[in-house]
């Protein structure tokens, strides 16, 4: 099990709103795993299927109206221990005394 | 009104669990308003704050004992209507229909 | 034809190198056409094949021997017309009249 | 000394070019060591002038017309040792014998 945060940014559309974008990048998403952020979409997933969704959000985004866009993806995998989307922030909260 | 996330990472620390430094990194965040989210941290505010801010969270994965950091920023900046945690989250949701 | 930079960063090594990981992702490249930055690797090709190629790097890099792997990913994707390595940078430099 | 990898891109400009914006935020540099590459800049230096940098190209993209700017910064920093452009590509060639 590994992470995934995406964020899809159109570029050129005209207008500086993008949510519209983002809406349809959030729709392929089914029903895998994810949390919407302020900056992006952290999805839960093995490897393969994180890039699958990754493909498929970025193409969302052309077929949304835009002619270019642009992709930023991190992926956090972690072989010696599952990752999980409750597990990272748990972690950190727990060090924090919180 | 401006966003940023940002990521921190100790790279040759011997140990892949990194959530300690990570919490050191919040601790210099005081009464800025973020969000913790499972692949970093959202702050909301303006240029000057956040990229001191940046500065002070990458500084402090060092005083925790790192000997190197890679550090992610991502700013979102919009002059034409202030940008915040709850607004972004909302404008997405509104297009999904949620 | 998209264009992918790609950083991959093992986590936990016990050193600050990571020169080695990085090389044995780029031996996955075979003949994609690529150019190596100080902070990266950007390859061209089209969304497919950068992604499969992502999967496979960032795999090389668990194969190196590390436990964790945080790999950074962004992809620059234009519809209207072709993106290639010389051509952004051109199209730049005439812009600062160099 | 430390490297930062900078990508500045404005949003909802109507056109998909942006390298006008890129040679704008590319202008306030002036002779710090820097290397253009086909998805953003490596800028050397301090801690405290890499982000002083990242500031003013920031706001240059502003100055060039944008209304919305998202900007993506990857800060190396090393304290074991120093990082150069030239050492790090070094390093890498060195573990691919080439």
């Amino acid at each position: 099990m590994a992470m995934m945060e995406i964020s899809v940014l159109p570029v050129g559309t005209g207008s500086p709103s993008v949510s519209r974008f983002v809406a349809r990048a959030l729709e392929v998403l089914g029903d895998a795993k994810y949390e919407l952020t302020p900056m992006g979409t952290v999805v839960e997933g093995d490897l393969e299927d994180l890039l699958r969704l990754a493909r498929r959000m970025h193409l969302a985004v052309f077929d949304a109206g835009a002619v270019r866009v642009v992709t930023t993806i991190r992926i956090d995998d972690r072989r010696d221990k599952p990752l999980t989307i409750e597990g990272k922030i748990r972690a950190v909260k727990e060090k924090l005394g919180v």
